[in-house]
């Protein structure tokens, strides 16, 4: 028997921790980007133009006149209109997030209650099966064939073995950069008797979307996102579909996700977007100059990108990385063992950031 | 067999959405606040006062500094350790929130892998119970009691026999306005095995708080927001707890939960914070006396209150309320079958909306 006072401990009883968060959890890490201080910033996929000095103003003035103290519109019922009428969507189809990221835990909550699984071709953004697993749905993983692109029969192998009850193609995709073949992501479509989301945080450098095919199809969903054509800090994205796929969605949504201040200016940015488009065509121009600089140097093999970034591979990453945060310059290293391995993502800037990025690398392979 | 280019329908073959959407959140309905245009607006406890125009200018000013085209800080830093340093409370144990909606679908995310059940006394808060049955786990409901304050015994024999792995006490509790004894409350903190979340939306204009007690118990969490004194436009809650715990929680937020605009703007607020202490205490005083003209009138039945409204309950709910559109003031009728039967929410506003809010109450109230 313990003596008085002295306090019972029951060794056997397991900790909070281990009795109540799920073991899936326990084992991830929290999602980080490792972070430098680089003049050049070009390691986030984001736009490095800053707004137009009038469209700024007016959303300096929009911000201005937002009632901080009461709640948003709950539906962001101006942003949603307007992305309707330009996107020729019906408004009761479309629903905004906090980020693309929040509608991915929007999803997975709302259709994983069939067979509980999701499905994702690897390497793809990391997020589908971070969220996956933080909700404690399996995760199902098809690799990429040698281009990055969708290996068909396996991949339909799991859809009819598996039936997944939702699967996430990012085209353009992340890390790659390419778009997976049209007639594939028609194929899986056709086959899921799930819901399959495309992710379309790229398609502006890409030149097409999937977006018409959702009048065709009732398990498409089209993920969009304002992050990479300007807008990556006030976190927006939206998704299109069929209006009842829409409305279960809608009912797993936090009624007030959507702040006042991302909605005020995001009105703005939305009603204003030719600069947009401009930003978009001038990175696309770029990308293709620096995609065929890349090309043409020696001990770098690039990747095709249709996106606002280039993946590529070195001989030794991690010592390109260092020579590169040497030279101010800060892109991504995906170097692990596996698809990646020496792989690089560098994010498109400005014309300027772009030759700096390209002469950097020069020197570092330069013997 | 069917004749060729019929398209073949399998009647048997249950619908998308009844395949894979839960059946719990096929039953749900979307969390929605009906709109009511007044000139008056009383039904979202939200602080009636605008900034103060020196920190408006602060707050403006840091606005524009935002660079709409970057990522906000992942971590949100610059907030989070501002909150650090007045609430004397360990950094890594502070955690930020697209308001607490967004923390009550984390908190139940990341603990509900014992038991898989959450437990709330009812009436509450009602996003606990609509987040618990979206993310699939079992939700359990103990009633208050005559006083809106915990039925200790039934609670603790729910805790004893259900094991819930988290429990959310909201005090004071939304809608019925008051804290929880004190005594009680560290009763449940005590005998309950999983964690308990003591929401602290309202405490502000209590005067008490239970962030001190997290030192003592490793299964205690406490949110706050900023919400309700005067910033619910920029959707900010706050986590506090135990280190161990926050690491968890912080491997299903998604990494850039809070926008670079609320970033900027809560950075001035959190800095410039006297206005707020002092709106916080005109609506004490002010709480307090339309408790008292409530109370003194015939027909109309008080609930004592520690937050920023004041349940009442009259004859024919759904009548007042109409007569208080009629004249320009919105409210919140909770009418339904039950313990809120005829009970109305009122939001204290202004010295001369609750003036105008009073008056019309009386002119209906009179026969």
């Amino acid at each position: 028997m313990a003596e008085k006072n002295e306090k019972k401990t029951d060794y056997a009883k397991p900790s909070l921790l281990e009795s109540r968060v799920k073991e899936g959890i326990r084992k991830l890490s929290a999602y980080s980007v490792p972070h430098f201080d680089a003049a050049c910033k070009l390691d986030g996929n984001e736009s490095p133009f800053h707004l137009p000095s009038d469209v700024a103003s007016q959303v300096e003035k929009a911000l201005s006149a937002v009632e901080v103290n009461r709640y948003p519109n709950p539906e962001a019922l101006a942003i949603r209109e307007i992305i309707s009428r330009t996107s020729d969507f019906p408004l009761d189809g479309i629903l905004l997030g906090n980020g693309s990221d929040e509608f991915i835990g929007m999803l997975i909550t709302t259709f994983c209650g069939g067979s509980g699984s999701i499905l994702i071709p690897v390497p793809t953004f990391s997020m589908f099966g971070i969220t996956g697993t933080a909700l404690g749905v399996h995760v199902l993983e098809s690799p990429l064939d040698g281009k990055f692109d969708i290996e068909i029969e396996p991949f339909l192998d799991i859809i009819e073995r598996e039936d997944p009850d939702l699967i996430f193609l990012a085209s353009p995709n992340n890390p790659t950069g390419n778009v997976f073949s049209e007639e594939k992501i028609r194929s899986v479509i056709d086959r899921s008797r799930g819901v399959v989301v495309v992710d379309e945080a790229y398609s502006d450098f890409s030149g097409h979307t999937f977006l018409p095919d959702v009048k065709e199809h009732e398990n498409l969903i089209i993920l969009r996102t304002l992050s990479k054509v300007g807008f990556a800090g006030l976190r927006l994205g939206i998704l299109y579909g069929r209006e009842e796929l829409a409305r279960e969605i809608n009912k797993v949504r936090y009624p007030y996700n959507i702040n006042s201040l991302t909605q005020a200016a995001a009105e703005v940015v939305l009603e204003n977007h030719e600069f947009v488009n401009e930003n978009i065509q001038l990175i696309i121009r770029e990308r293709d100059r620096v995609y065929k600089a890349l090309t043409g140097m020696e001990g770098i093999e690039t990747y095709p990108s249709d996106a606002n970034f280039i993946l590529f591979k070195v001989g030794d990453a991690d010592a390109v990385f260092g020579g590169l945060i040497d030279r101010g310059v800060l892109i991504r290293n995906f170097n692990r063992p596996g698809r990646l391995e020496n792989c690089m993502r560098v994010t498109i800037g400005t014309p300027d950031e772009n030759d700096r990025f390209l002469s950097a690398v020069g020197e570092i392979l330069t013997p």
